[in-house]
């Protein structure tokens, strides 16, 4: 049985603790969203000065070359790359998620034209985050060439439902209701051995669990820069091409920064022939500019490190609200199977949202997903074991004392 | 013949003379490049250190309501929609112009393929800006069903050009490098009496020349937030969708910010009856409120009197560099017509790229454009006539004396 004790004492001896002094928390809050939105690195704010005052203010229009603004994308991808395991000149940071899967499902299709015009089918998984099924379904409504999209409702289900019918698989590594985090090396190969080509959305998993696109074999990956990399509120998000797929990496959104020669204005597009023909028009440079500032929290640790506090927080978790509110209904939907599991904990309860609205206003900051879901992200970065230590036992008194309002939900974004 | 005096008086006389003070200008700089990058309102910096240190460091996840930033795309739109003669609920701000072009051209299309199946030419003129002719060469290779575009080498050919095979003609408003400004309302007329449908990119005209959308029964239009309305660098896009087709008003990049009910997480996308169905995924926050601060630099004028220093601060550069440097062979190609002119002046020079190098380095930030083109932005909200009066005298003195090296050109983004 883990005490309060326990948990001071891993604090005491968790290497990641200082990283928490980068970032400004208020001190009455314990932030377990992050797989939401990421905390503020203190160092935004006198970043964003720069780029206001010095780039923008007094450099002008210059900046787009002094400043370095129209090379950020693909700085910024550089610095994400080894996060992700990606080489450099492998990702840039653009646009939306959104927008980035739809480049990158564009160009599986293309590919999959020419090679197997015969597949058809798109596999994913139907609980995925909802706009990457809307974004399948965008692209298939509108090129009626046949295609169907066919969703598993479990992920045992993909050896079955990914066969020789399917030109692309798009799953999320980290599911973002329940924190299953999917094998991506053998899915991976199973979508190879039906010659499918396979997207994977990193938006739950950059940043919070050890990602290794290249030995994987992936062939494709989209994902977001505001939740475990600290990026800001709606920050672009990053695309990555495998280089084997490059050349033939071909989509709509053929706008000039994705062009060879972006300022000879030419007619005719050309793409680029490096990962920078993934970009389309011209990038929010302040909001952009400050990702380098999330990518920076990671400096001083790695992957592994953050992984294995990561582990540790959410199982501590699990034991903790198991302990202490066993009598209360709470099912678990995140795997307990390390392998299995990201950096968030979900509970369903039939009185989520209230549950959460009661942690809410006692500084707790948890997530409600629809259906039920309740939701607590930890971030190796900043959260630390009292935190979770005081959230379990906060919702503990909460459950005991039935002292949450049972209200209609209002949704918040996630 | 135009003095120097007669500057000085100007200004003292300009009921728009005191917005400058809105502006944090350097003092050893004459911008002339706001149809590029507008200047930094003064006011961005504070903004942002609100967005930053209140709603995302310490306000965290709950500002996506508590601080409206989902609700900003629209906020935004409706705070833009009287610079472009919409009404309010008729355009929202996000991703890109050219994101945001493709969008309008899929749903024109769309429409188009149901209600006039035979008509599968798009036209648009040949020196439009690239990029959108490269998201016209996008759409159409990627939905191989014939389309075909069709570009006009002038816009007098329009009326030729614009026949029943037309389903949609994009043009920009005002030409990036000539700086031509279109008539609206007739060739949207001339369009809709061969029932084709015109989208109008504003990048160059809104916040520069009174725009009347609804005045003119455009169909879409979009636009950059970040020349003349100051929005900052690379600030989101706007896109408008006149009242009667917004219910027809589909496109595939159908992501959870369009759906009818986004955080419901169901599984089928179903536009949102509203303009917001023009959106697709997360914005970039920080830079998105920026615009909110570039917008308020209109408040205490209006568009008429923006026009009117416009032309003539424009009548007057026109005159004073034609009085100055009549022998050194510039060739003006912006339409000396008031009518027939947007906010910018544009001369050609074979040593075009050198004597713009030649001015920067004397603080005169003009911009070049290829091939050949000498480009002056006047932005009426932070330009004075002794800066005209200043850059025309400084290119005067740098043909007189030869003052400019002949190098090979870099570019430069605008």
């Amino acid at each position: 049985m883990t005490t309060a004790y326990d948990c001071l004492q891993h604090d005491q001896h968790d290497p990641l603790a200082s990283l928490r002094e980068q970032f400004a928390l208020p001190a009455d809050v314990i932030y377990l969203d992050g797989n939401s939105l990421g905390a503020q690195p203190k160092a935004a704010a006198k970043r964003a000065m720069q780029v206001i005052e010095q780039e923008w203010g007094t450099d002008l229009i210059r900046s787009w070359n002094s400043a370095g603004w129209f090379d950020l994308p693909s700085r910024l991808g550089d610095l994400l790359a080894p996060l992700i395991g990606a080489n450099p000149a492998e990702v840039v940071i653009t646009d939306s998620t959104s927008i980035n899967l739809f480049k990158a499902l564009a160009a599986a299709l293309q590919l999959q034209a020419q090679q197997h015009p015969q597949k058809k089918v798109i596999v994913s998984e139907r609980s995925n985050f909802p706009t990457d099924l809307y974004i399948i379904e965008g692209i298939t409504q509108w090129l009626q060439r046949g295609y169907e999209l066919r969703l598993v409702d479990s992920v045992s289900e993909l050896s079955i439902a990914v066969d020789q019918d399917v030109a692309a698989v798009v799953l999320t590594q980290v599911n973002y209701r329940s924190g299953e985090l999917l094998d991506m090396a053998a899915t991976t190969a199973l979508a190879h051995a039906h010659d499918a080509l396979i997207i994977w959305d990193l938006s739950h998993s950059a940043g919070a669990v050890p990602v290794d696109l290249n030995g994987a074999r992936a062939d494709y990956a989209i994902g977001c820069c505001y939740k475990y990399l600290n990026g800001g509120p709606g920050a672009p998000a990053f695309i990555w091409v495998a280089p084997r797929h490059l050349a033939d990496f071909q989509h709509p959104l053929s706008g000039w920064w994705g062009h060879t020669s972006p300022f000879a204005m030419q007619s005719g597009f050309i793409p680029t022939p490096s990962i920078r023909r993934a970009l389309c028009g011209t990038q929010p440079i302040i909001s952009l500019a400050l990702i380098e500032i999330g990518l920076a929290t990671f400096k001083s640790t790695d992957m592994t490190a953050v992984r294995k506090k990561s582990l540790h927080l959410t199982d501590l978790f699990i034991e903790l609200v198991e302990q202490n509110c066993s009598t209360h209904g709470l099912e678990l939907i995140t795997p307990r199977a390390h392998a299995k599991r990201g950096s968030h904990v979900s509970f369903l309860h039939p009185h989520a949202y209230s549950i959460i609205q009661a942690l809410i206003r006692r500084g707790i900051i948890g997530d409600y997903r629809e259906p039920s879901v309740m939701r607590f992200g930890f971030t190796p970065l900043y959260t630390s074991y009292m935190d979770v230590w005081n959230a379990a036992d906060a919702l503990r008194d909460i459950l005991d004392n039935n002292s949450y309002e049972i209200n209609t939900p209002r949704y918040t974004v996630t």
